[in-house]
Order: C-alpha cells, then structure tokens, then sequence
C-alpha cells in the first residue's frame, strides 16, 4: 500500500539546472564520461531498479525482518533480499563509483549520490548492505596498501563481499575513547583481534559469500584515548595475501538486535575472539582511517534521511488528494462530491509543503555535498581542492544531521496526513517514520554532529567552510542582485546570511570565556545553520528553475514551494537564535539530582 | 529494562501547592471528603498499582499484542491484562470518580486525571480499556435515560463491563457528516444498527463478560451530515430494560489493526449487522452527545501524553546518569572515572530538560483542566460554572493536542540521550515513542483540535475562553507584582500574555476577510498557546514552590526548570507567531498537482 517513483525529474533538475553537473563532471579529470545522455541513462536504470526491485520488498522486508541462528551465527535477511542483492550486483551498481583499477566504473559520486537516494527511499533497511560497502571501499581506496585493495577492495566493487564498520562497544558509542577491542600482532604479520563489537550494521548476513569487518582495536603498546586506535581489516573467512580464501575466521555473530525500524537491515553483536586481522594505515592512527568512511557514512545516512522524506511527501499526497474529508474553509472545492479532498486543507498543506522543501531543497544540498566528494577525489588544482575539502567539512555535519531530523519531521508530517490510517502497518507510513528514526543516531547522533559544526569545523577553523558558503551565497545574490523576479528571495536570504555570520561571530566571542557555550549552542546552531543553507538552495533552485526548460508549472511550484519555505520555515532560525543567545546558564545550573521531580 | 516509578511528590505538589485542591473540593458540593489525607492516601495506593501491576507488563504487553480469532471473532489481551483490571476492579479504582447513585465514589475528576497519568505512564495499551469506560459513563451520566444509566452504567461502574465510542467509519474520520451507519426502530423500542465502524478502541477484549458499545449512527429520517446523527448503546450481548443479560448481539469484531504502538490495546474493526440499540438523548442530537465523551476522551488522551513524557524522562535521566561516555566541555566531572556520566553535556540536558519543562508544567495544566470539570459538575454557582465552562472549552484542545505533540518531542528527545540503545526494544525507549505517536491522532488530530481552537473556542465566542485565561494571568502577574523572587518571570509572562491577545486579535481581524486565515493559522496559533499557557503554569509553580514547604532543592530545580524554559522553549512563540502573519498565501497558491516535483 506504500508506493515509491523515482523523483528522477527533479533529480534531473537538480543535478542539471541547479548544480551543473555536466559542466562540473567535465572539469574534472576523468569525469567527461558522466555526461548529460550518461547520467540520464544511469538514473533511469536505476529508477527501474529501485522501484521494480527494491521498493517492493520494503513492507515484507519490515515484516519479516532478520532472523539469527544461534547455533551457526548465521543470520538469514528477509525473503527477496539476497536475489535483490545479486540484481544489484549483475547490474553493475555494486561499482559504479569505485575505482576502475578494481573493477569499478568510477562515476562521480554525485551521481552514486543520486542513486543512494532512490535505494534509501525504496527500501532503507536493504539500503544498508551496499552503504557500508561504500564505507569500506572508501577506507580501503584511502588508507589501504596495494595488496590489500586488491584482495579486499575489488571482491567488494565487484559486489560478491560486502563490509562493515566496526566501531561501537558495548560501553563506548560516541566516545570511541574508551574502547577496549585489543589487537595483538602475531608472527606472520597478522593481528589477533580480541573484542566485542555492538550494533554492527550487516555485521552477518547471507548476500555474499565473505564479509570485510574494518574493526577499531588496541595494539598492546596504545597510547590511551583515542589516539592509541588502529583499523584492521577482519574478514569473515580468512583471506591471504595473494586473495585465496581460507577457513572460517575467529570472528562471529552472538546476536541480532530487536530494533525499531530496518528491520531488514541486520544489527549484530560481533565477537572477536582472536581473530585474524591485517592493520590498515599507520598504527594508532586508526581514527584518522575510520573518519574516511564516517564521513562518507555520514553523507549517506544524511540521504537517508532524503529519501525517506521523499518517500514520506509521495504518499503523503497521493492520500491527501484522494481522501474526501471535510470542506475547504473557503468554500466548497468539489461541491459535487460528499467531501473535498484532503489536500485543499491548508493545514495538510502545510505538511505536505514542509515535506517538499525539505525533500526538494535537501536534495539540492545532498547532491552539491556529494559534488564536492567529487572535486576532492578528482581535481589536480591543490586550491579548489582545499576550498572542497573545507566546504564538505563544514557540510557534512548538516547534511546528516539536518537531513535526517528533517526525515523525523517529514515522516511525522506525511503520516499525520493519514490520520488513524498513518498509525495502521499495512499504509506503509508508521515504517517509514520507523526507520527515520534511526538516521538521527547512527554515524553520529545530531547532537555529536552539531558538536563537530561548531566545535571542531567552526570555531576551530576560524570559520573557513562557513566563510566559503557564506561566499557562495553572496556571489548568488551579487549575481541575481538585479533580477527581479527573485527579489523575494534574494533580499531575504543575504539577511540571513548577515545574521548567521553574526551569530557565529557572536558565539565565538562568549566560547572564548566559556568553553560549554559550545555544547550549549550546538544543535540551535545546527538547525539555525541548516535552515539558512536550505534557503540558499531553495532560492537558487527558483533562479535555475526560471532559467531552464522546466515546464511554467514545475517553475511556479518551485517558486511556490520556495515562498513557503522562507516565510514558513525559514522563521525558525528566530526561535535557534534566542536559545543560542540564551547561553549555557540555564542548562547547567539544575542540580544531577533534581532531574525527576516526581 | 524500562522503569516507572510515579511522581508522588511532583503530583501532589501539583495538587496541594500550585492548584490549592483541598480548598478548591471543599468549596464544591460533595468534595469536602477529598481532603488531603485522603488525595495522599489515593495517590500512594495509585502509585503502588500502577508501578507493580501495570508498569511490568508494559514491554510484555507491547511484545505480544492482543490476538485475533476469525471464528470466534474474540480478542485476546496480552498475558497479564486481564488479570490486572481485575486487581483494578478489585481496588475499587473503576468507580473513582463516577456517580454514587452508580456505585461510584464520586471522588473528583482531578484526583482521576491524577491517577490516569500513573496509569498511562505505566501502561498506556492497558489504560485505554479504562479510557473508553469513563468516556461511556460520562455520556451514559448526561444523556441517558434513568433505566440507561441503571442497567448500563451500573455495571461499567462497577468494572464488570468496558465502553467504547464507536465514530469512525471507512470513508470517514475526521469528518463524521459523511457517515452511513443505520439505525432502523424496531417494534420494540430498539433500534437495528446496521454498518461497519473501524478503529475500535476496545471494541472486542476478554478483560469483562460485556462491552457497551456507544454508537454514531443515521435514522431513516435523519437530515444529511452532523445534524443528522443519532447516539444508540449498543451491547455486545443482549441486554433487557430490566438489566437481564440475554443472547450475543448482532455486533462482531471482524479484525484488529497491526498498529505501530499501544499493541495491547485493541483497535477493532466492528460490523453491526442488525444489532440491537437503544437510543440514548435526542434523535438527531448524538453529535452533542458523542461531544461529552468527546471532551472527556480529549483531556484524557491530552493526559496519556503527560504519562509518556514523564516515563521517558524518567528513564532517560536515568540513562544519562548512569552512562559514561565524552567529558565534561567544561573540565572532567568526574576525573577518576574513564568518562563523565551524559548528564554533564549541555545538550543532554537540553533534551532532559526540555522533557522536565514539558512533564511538570504539563501536569498543572491538565490537573488544573481537570479541576474544570470538578467545578463545572459540581458547583451550584451558576456564574462560576460558565466560566469554568468557557474556560475549559479553550483549554481541551490545548491540553489534548499540545501534550500529546510535546509527548512526541519528549520520547524523541529521552530516546536520543540513549543512542543507539534507544533503538533498541528491550531498553523500552522505542515503545513509548512508538505509543505516542497515536496520541496527536485519536480523539481528533492535532489539526482538529487547532481548528477547535482558533475556529470555535476563540473566534466564534469572541475569545472568551482566552479572556478567561488571560484574566488568570493578569491576577497572577497583579499579585506577583512586589514579588522580586518572581521578577524574571512575571514581567516575560506579561508580555508574553499581551502578545497572545494582540496576536489573536490580528488573526480575528484577518479572518473576517478570508476565512482560510483560521486553517492557516490554526496549528501554530496552538502551538503559540500552549507555549503561553505552559509559561503561565512554570511562573505559578515557582510562585507556589516559594511558598510551600519543600525542600530547597525542589524549589530551586522548580526555578531552574522554569528559567530553562523561559529562555529556550518560549521563545518558540516567535516562530510560530511569523508562520501565523505569513498567512494562508503561500500555502494555498500550489497547484496540488505540483506537489510532488519527481
């Protein structure tokens, strides 16, 4: 009862109209490939894909979920899922982003991107498998010796192993600081690994023959804190150096987690028990290592989000404009009817208008993150590498964070359209606010994400990814300065950006004397600073829309969208800027104790 | 691994401190036997059922659901369920606040509404058996006809039988002009009920012998939409004018919905197939009558989600002290340990804070509305009756929609604190987020009751509820004048008040030239007011506090609480007060063919 089609004209506009993205692949060394006729193909192929194969195994799959045998360790995924997975692979999608010299296509990211979002939306539990994937490729291609991307890397791009993330322990999740995971070196150049991971997502499955742990753990000599953390790649079944595989590794499921939501999606204890594991990258430099596949992890979870609300507004709408319920206010829209439709309410409205600003406005900022994915990776110019490199720094924390609490929102919304329906299993919606729910805490909860926006990627920097953003918004507005179909906007918008930057200004300041200003701040700056981006996006998607070949009623709905997005939504950065300046008084003065007042 | 303990102390400060209850019973007729001593003695044998019977089978409950037979059509209840309402039957709880001529004790809904919370924060699947049965006895109370309440209510009263109200069918929620169910009068004096009414609260169980069904249905005569709409009690078995309970009624369950939460209470779909109905009240006047059990079912839902923020911010205080994880922004806490427990960080506290805001200003509102009805039942005072009927008017959606949507932000908020543990089942985080997200839906959505607001309670009476409850804050803040110690809340709370009329005001003005002002303005004008209404009843419980004998430490988390929220959540109003001016425009202009831009 859940559908899900492929958005594939607004992810053509935005790729196209918004970002440029031919122009920009083009730029860049190898990327002349992705051109407009490839990139059309490619999203149409997938479309096909995810609406055909993946979106139908998204309820069933919730329904089913993952089963765990406790005498092999074994966990088996929903009905479906492994043939959906052998699809994805016989189609080439497994490596469409990864290098060539290990089997991959090496597309732009920014279209891997796109993709990501129609896997997400048609199936978020299944979307796990191949998004750890991507991590694991990413750490191998960064911080992997030759022989290891070979042995490693190329089973993965060729979608016949998959990998994993092996972070969390049972006392430590955002505090990575306090494991304990121990790797002990052995003669032959392996790592005995000895250690209990928790929440490992696809940590066991029945997709693909191996599975590739990348697993944070201790050598004996470790500094304490998190700079005494290594990253070692634990396969399931033993791999040596010239790619043969061997037995079954000392490493093995000990259950699966009860969970919420991705119900397809396997959450598994994982307990090393000397398990045999090759270091990747320096020595206790592991961190460093596993922050290359966290922030790709982190853009991906932050798609997540995307795709779920654009899951969430489709169905939202369907319902809304087919349900007959009450009159509008201003008179009856379809007198000849017993009822209107739910949609001429203008409070449905204003749900389903939410869902499509956050759905068409985070899809614009989701694809220009991913572009910059792209500049890093492939440009020889050292500055406009640099200048991508701060810029995503300073996004990502906003792309996850915001992207995923606006998919708790918009999943809210879109169910609350439904009424007692939204509440019934079979309507597909209550999975859908289900699974969203996860997106705001794993990669990093909001509140982790909005520590390193301010922290570490804003104060710290003096500013440079925000002084970089703020730089693309002036250039917009210097550009549209004399448009005056965009005046609505453009005034508006270089407002905000005045104000953002005065807020930061003024943070930094107070930080100075007071160092839980920062923790005090954090998540309003988030949110402040998501809201701003948003509206840069929103008002240059209007300005692409007018200068493109978009019909006249895909122009005034952006325009219309766009409207409700800085006169509806854009306002809360109102309410983000009192609490910030409210400081951190107020939420540290209450005494531990004083908690429960009952 | 979910706890409940109730908030004696926080209750009865409620009661005793902030809303004077033992003097406010004893000037009512009859409620001079609700003393202290015996609120106290109420409130502990409360506490112990709820924590000990209701709270252990919580999750258990959630686990199993209630089961469905297709022969039979019975229901099944969780293990445990029924056990424990006949513990509930057994302390003479079922009768609490009903007639005496009934069976009841009479005691005061505000000493109810007291008890609900304990019974919602502890078991909000099993509380809603109880739910329907006071709504049932409510209408029963008001509207029936002497032999109606011997025969039907007696026995709800006692606990032998439950009630529902049955209002929904297929085609229509929302708006119950459109429904079709039958009553066709019988020879005899009954009616036969004919249609199918979906999402049944209680509608078939095995926790008594029978259930009164409360029925919405059309006489053959009946003029079309609203005005049309006869209420019938409809038994599921038989039952004579002299109370005789004879064969099973034309009345089945044909299913029970899979839900996203409250598992244990059963949702039903229920076909009458010629059932035997009395009428009860007026032909063509059940609307009216369905309203009471409405109003009551309004606060009482308002209340369940006063219990789920509570319980969330238990346990997540809990959580939050218990777990190590990062260091203190400010300096270690506790150096000696490998990490400061959550509850250091600023933002851990945000979240906790903002659930303690929302549980204990929340609580003196719904009491405080509770007490409303106390006065409009019993007093004798004519004048004073209005006015407690005006002001509750205003005050029911306000209670029903803003706690169950702040009971939505709190279990998000108290299941973050837990990352990736929040996610999880057994830690009981994820089902109380997943129990409340029902509650902004049944008994009318979010965007009903701002409608009921903004449209009926406030521009069709010229505002004379919100002129009531004005006037409370205007005496409060006359009173509190001289008060230094109240200061920097009662000059905000003024302001605040001011802005609220003059707000209202505007939206008054607006709407005499568009009537789709009120849709667009409505939930956030509900918001605005409850944001308001909430800073009103944190200045009276500081106020109060000030006064009483608690400790110091209570006193001074009551000020805390309240400078949070003074300076973080009221700010909100700004906001929702800039949504509110933007108008309808800009959700109205989308042509609802453009709302989904893939």
């Amino acid at each position: 009862m859940n559908n899900y089609t492929a958005p594939l004209r607004d992810i053509r506009f935005a790729l196209h109209d918004v970002l440029g993205a031919e122009a920009l692949f083009a730029s860049l060394p190898g990327g002349d490939v992705a051109n407009r006729e490839l990139i059309d193909a490619v999203l149409e192929e997938g479309a096909k894909f995810t609406e055909q194969v993946l979106a139908p195994l998204n309820q069933s799959g919730d329904r089913e979920g993952c089963t765990f045998d406790k005498d092999s360790g074994e966990v088996r995924t929903p009905a479906g899922f492994k043939a959906a997975f052998a699809h994805y692979v016989d189609g080439g999608w497994a490596g469409l982003t990864a290098p060539e010299a290990y089997g991959g296509q090496h597309l732009p990211e920014t279209l891997g991107a796109a993709l990501k979002e129609m896997i997400d939306a048609a199936n978020l539990g299944w979307g796990n498998y191949p998004l750890l994937s991507h991590g694991a490729t990413e750490a191998l291609k960064h911080h992997g010796e030759e022989w290891q991307r070979e042995v490693f890397l190329r089973p993965i791009v060729e979608g016949r192993w998959t990998g994993t993330m092996c972070l969390t322990e049972p006392h430590c999740g955002s505090d990575l600081g306090l494991l304990k995971t121990r790797a002990v070196p052995r003669d032959d150049g392996t790592h005995a690994i000895e250690g209990t991971k928790i929440f490992i997502t696809a940590g066991e499955h029945d997709l693909t023959d191996n599975i590739v742990h990348l697993v944070l753990a201790r050598l004996p000599d470790a500094p304490p804190g998190t700079k005494g953390i290594s990253l070692f790649i634990v396969p399931k079944f033993k791999v040596a150096r010239d790619g043969a595989v061997g037995e079954r590794n000392a490493v093995r499921c000990g259950s699966i987690e009860h969970k919420m939501g991705i119900h397809g999606s396997s959450t598994c204890v994982m307990h090393f028990d000397g398990a045999a594991g090759y270091l990747i990258g320096q020595p206790n430099r592991g961190l460093a290592a596993m922050f290359t596949m966290m922030n790709t992890a982190r853009l991906a979870v932050g798609i997540q989000g995307l795709g779920l609300i654009d899951r969430a507004l489709q169905n939202a709408v369907a319902y809304a404009r087919d349900r007959l319920q009450g009159r509008s206010l201003g008179g009856a829209k379809q007198p000849d009817k017993p009822a209107d439709p739910l949609i001429v309410h203008a409070d449905i409205r204003r749900m389903l208008l939410t869902c499509k600003a956050f759905a068409e406005g985070g899809r614009a900022l989701a694809l220009h993150a991913a572009s910059l994915v792209d500049v890093i990776e492939r440009s020889t110019d050292a500055e406009r590498k640099k200048h991508a490199d701060e810029l995503l720094s300073f996004l990502t924390p906003i792309v996850k964070a915001c992207l995923t609490e606006w998919s708790i929102e918009a999943t809210y919304h879109a169910l609350q359209c439904f009424g007692g329906h939204g509440y019934i299993a079979e309507w597909g919606m209550e999975q859908l606010a289900r699974d969203a729910r996860i997106t705001t805490i794993y990669e990093g909860t909001t509140g982790i994400q909005a520590l390193d926006l301010l922290g570490r990627k804003t104060i710290q920097t003096q500013g440079v990814g925000l002084k970089h953003f703020l730089g693309m918004i002036v250039e917009f507005c210097t550009q549209e300065t004399m448009n005056a179909e965009l005046a609505e906007f453009v005034a508006p918008l270089a407002k905000a950006a005045q104000d953002w930057q005065q807020l930061t200004l003024e943070i930094g300041r107070r930080t100075m004397g007071d160092a839980e200003e920062v923790g005090a701040a954090a998540v309003d700056y988030l949110f402040y600073s998501g809201y701003v981006t948003l509206a840069f996006w929103w008002a240059k998607s209007v300005a692409a829309a007018d200068r493109s070949n978009a019909s006249a009623a895909f122009r005034q709905a952006k325009r219309d969208t766009a409207r409700f997005y800085f006169q509806r939504i854009l306002p809360r950065t109102l309410s983000h800027a009192a609490a910030i300046r409210s400081g951190p008084a107020t939420l540290l003065a209450i005494d531990e104790e004083a908690f429960v007042g009952g």
